[in-house]
C-alpha cells in the first residue's frame, strides 16, 4: 500500500508539476504580447496617383499577407528622373524602423538588362530597387551593409506570365511582401550582388578654404523653396551662425544663375513678407526661402546634378 | 487511512478546483477578443505629396507602433490656408470613432512663439495642433473638452536636435503616435492650456427677420459646387422646404458678386445640364451647383472668412 | 478499497485526460495562427484628393472595425467618367486576394433611381457600386457570380439622415466595412439582384480576316502612352511576333486620328529617343509609346468608348 499510496502520489504530484509547467508554459503563450506583425512597406513610383498600377503591386503584397501596412513615399517622382528617387529615399528612409522595406519603381532601364537588387542599409532598413543610381544618397548617408542580386526564378509572382512581367509588381513588390512577412529572409532574396552600385555624380559639400560647394538636389516642391544638400554640421565647422550675412551663388552648369546676400535666420517671420532668406530645412541642409513667397520662381532656380551652390561669409 | 485518503482527495479536489480555475483563465485569456490595437492617425497637412516629409512624419508614428493605421485627410490644404485646414478637418472628424488623433499640420507661424496643442473634443476624438486657429470649426460643432500644451522636452522624438525640429515630424507626429497606441495618456502630453484656443472670425449661419446669412468655407474642389455653412436645419425652421424657389446672393466684404433665383433640389437632376440649383450638400449644408458644370467657375465665387451668403423665400 | 481506489485511480485518470484535452485545447487555441483580420478595402472615386469626403467615408469603415486596411486605388478619375472607373476596377481587382471588398463611388446618377449593388465575382472579390456600368470590363474579364441589391434599410450608417444619404459614406463604405470585416454575411447585403448589370457598349478585341480591331479603353496618364484592349494572347493567334512590324490606324468614331507603321518591341529601348514603337502594356495588352515621350500629346490621341484601333501585319 504505502508503495502503491507513493507510487500514486508521486503520479499526482507529477501530474500536478507538469500540469503547472503545462499552465505556465499555456499561460505565457497566450499571454504573449501581441505580435507587432511584419514590417511595413514604403513605396515610391513615378506611375501618378490617376493610373491602377500601384493598386495592382498593393494588391500582390496583400496577397502575401493582408497585415503589411504599406505606405505611400510618393507616386510623383518625375518621370524617369532617378536623382530625385535617390533624394526622396534618401529624406524619409531613416525615419523608419529598422526592418522596414522600400521599393521604389523609378526604372528607365526596364526591359534592359539593368539588374533588380534589395540593399540592407547599415541602419537595418531594406531597399529593394533596379541598380540605376537610385541607392546613390542614401549609400552615402546610411551607409551599404549588403546587397542581393534578386533571383527571379524564386522571387517572382506566381502567374507572372515568363514571357512578360511588369517587375514593380511580379518582382520588386512580391519580394518586398516576402521579405517584410518573414516568408524569405535577406539571404533567400538571390545571390550577393558582385557588381558596385550605380552611382549619380553630384558636388558632395565641402569647405574649400572659407568657400563652401554644395548641390542643389531638389525643390521644395510646395512652397518653392530651394533645398542644398550642405548640412548644418558643415556650416558650423565653418564659423557661421545664426544671424550671419553670407554670400550665396547659385550656378547651372558654369553659368552664374543668382547670387545675392542673405541672412541665415532660424524662422522666416525673421524677415517681412516677400524678402528672402537663408535657413535649415527639416533635413537640416542649408536651404533658401521668400517669406510667404517662392524664391525657386522667382529667381527661376531649378534643382538636379547640375545645379550647384556656394556659400561664403565675409 | 480515511484522512489520509481524504486529505488526499481534498488536494486531488484542490487541485482539480485549481485546475478548473486556471484551465477557465488560461482559456479566458487565450480566447480573449483580439485585441483592436492602437487608435488610427489622421493626417492633414500642406505639404503635398511630391515631398519625402509626410512619410517621414508616418515613419516616427512606425516607430512607437508598427501596427498604427495612419490615414491622409489631404496634403492638399493651400500653403498656410489655416481657414481651410480648419474646414477639411470639421468635415471629416466626426466619422472617425472617439480616441482616434487628428494631426494637422498647416502652421504658418511656425519658428514663432505659438504654442503647440493636444485638444480633446467632447466627442472623445483628439486634434494635435498648433493652436492657430485650425480648430475653429470643430469648436464650434463637436465642442472642447480640454486642452494641453505639449510638453516638448518629454513629447519629442530621441535624436531630434534641440537647436531645430521639424515639429509635425518631431513633436505633432511622435505624440500622436504614442497617445495612439496608450504609451503616453492624454494628461502626460503636458499641462493644461491655459489660454484661450486661437479663433478666425467668420459669419455664423442665422435667419434675421427672414434673411437667411452665412459664409462659404470652402469649394467643393472637385466639381466647382458653392458650400455654405448654412445648415438644412437652419432652412427648415425657416420654413423653405425641397423645391422651393430662392433669392441668393453672393458677396466678396462688401461687394456683390452673384445674385439669382434657384430651386432648392434633392438631385442634380431636378433641372437641365448645365442649369443653376441649390441643394443639401454630404454635410447637410445649403449648396449651389451646375448640373455636369461648376458654378464657381461660371460666376467667379471664392471661398473663405470674406465671402457670405445670403438666402431669401419670398 | 480497490473499488474506491480503482474509483480513485478513475477520477484521477479521467481528470488526467480532462486536463490533458483541455490543455490541447487551451494550447491549440493560444497558439493558433495570428488571424489575419478582416479583408481590406480598395476604394475609387471622382472626388480627388484635396476634399475631405474620402477621409470621411474611411472613417466610417474605422468605426465598423479600425483594423480594416483602406487603400485608395485612386481618387482621380475624372468627375462622372463611369468608364474609367470601369477601366481602373479591371486593371486592379484580378492583383487582389479573393475577399478583398472593392468601393467604387463614381456615380453621376446619385439621387435617381439608380440602384446600388454588391457584386461578387467568380474569382471572389466584392465589388459595391451604382449599378451603372462600372463593373462592365471585370463582369467580361473575372465574370459574375451573383449580384446583391443593397438593402438600404439595414444597411446605413446609424446617425445618418433617412432625408439625406451621402451613399459613399453611409452605404457603400458601411456595407463594405461589415462585409471585409465580416459582420455581414454577402447574403445579407439584400436580396439577389433581379436585373441584368448595366454595360457600356464598346468594341472588344477581335480578329476579322487578318484586321485586328480594339478599343483605347485609357491613356497612361503618366507617360502618355495608348493603351488598348488588344490583348497579347490575339496577338498571337493572329501570327504577331515580336519585331513584327505593323499597320496601326486609330479612329475616333469615324475619323481617321492616326495611322502609321510601328514594330512591336519588348522594351522602350529597342528604339531611339523621340521614335514610336507598339509594346505590351503590364496587363499584357497591345500598347503605343514614344521613346521618351508622349504618344497620346504628339498624334492628339484621347480614349473611351468611341475610340478605335486597328492592327493589320502585312
Amino acid at each position: 500500500m504505502p508503495q502503491l499510496n507513493n507510487f500514486r502520489k508521486d503520479k499526482t504530484g507529477n501530474m500536478k508539476y507538469g500540469a503547472g509547467f503545462l499552465f505556465l508554459f499555456c499561460f505565457l503563450i497566450a499571454c504573449r504580447q501581441p505580435s507587432t506583425g511584419p514590417a511595413a512597406i514604403v513605396v515610391q513610383t513615378d506611375f501618378g496617383v490617376k493610373d491602377g498600377a500601384v493598386a495592382a503591386m498593393k494588391g500582390v503584397a496583400s496577397g502575401v499577407d493582408n497585415r503589411i501596412s504599406i505606405v505611400d513615399l510618393t507616386h510623383e517622382i518625375p518621370a524617369y528622373n532617378v536623382w530625385e528617387a535617390a533624394y526622396r529615399l534618401n529624406q524619409v528612409m531613416v525615419y523608419w524602423p529598422a526592418k522596414t522595406v522600400f521599393v521604389s519603381v523609378v526604372d528607365p532601364g526596364v526591359g534592359t538588362e539593368r539588374k533588380s537588387v534589395v540593399i540592407r542599409t547599415r541602419t537595418g532598413q531594406y531597399l529593394v530597387t533596379p541598380d540605376n543610381g537610385t541607392a546613390t544618397l542614401v549609400a552615402a548617408s546610411l551607409g551599404i551593409e549588403s546587397v542581393r542580386l534578386i533571383d527571379e526564378e524564386r522571387n517572382r509572382r506566381e502567374g507572372s506570365d515568363s514571357s512578360y512581367t511588369f517587375h514593380g509588381r511580379d518582382v520588386y513588390m512580391y519580394t518586398a511582401a516576402r521579405l517584410a512577412a518573414g516568408k524569405i529572409s535577406f539571404e533567400e532574396v538571390g545571390p550577393e550582388y558582385k557588381n558596385s552600385l550605380q552611382k549619380i555624380p553630384y558636388q558632395a559639400p565641402v569647405n574649400a578654404r572659407g568657400l563652401i560647394r554644395g548641390n542643389i538636389p531638389v525643390l521644395d516642391p510646395q512652397y518653392g523653396n530651394v533645398w542644398t544638400n550642405v548640412p548644418d554640421s558643415l556650416l558650423r565647422v565653418s564659423g557661421i551662425r545664426n544671424g550671419d550675412s553670407l554670400n550665396v551663388a547659385i550656378r547651372f552648369k558654369d553659368a552664374l544663375v543668382y547670387s545675392g546676400k542673405l541672412r541665415l535666420a532660424n524662422t522666416f517671420g525673421a524677415v517681412a513678407e516677400g524678402e528672402s532668406l537663408a535657413y535649415l530645412n527639416s533635413l537640416m541642409n542649408f536651404s533658401l526661402a521668400i517669406n510667404m513667397g517662392s524664391f525657386a520662381e522667382r529667381f527661376k532656380i531649378r534643382s538636379g546634378p547640375d545645379w550647384n551652390i556656394t556659400i561664403f561669409k565675409e
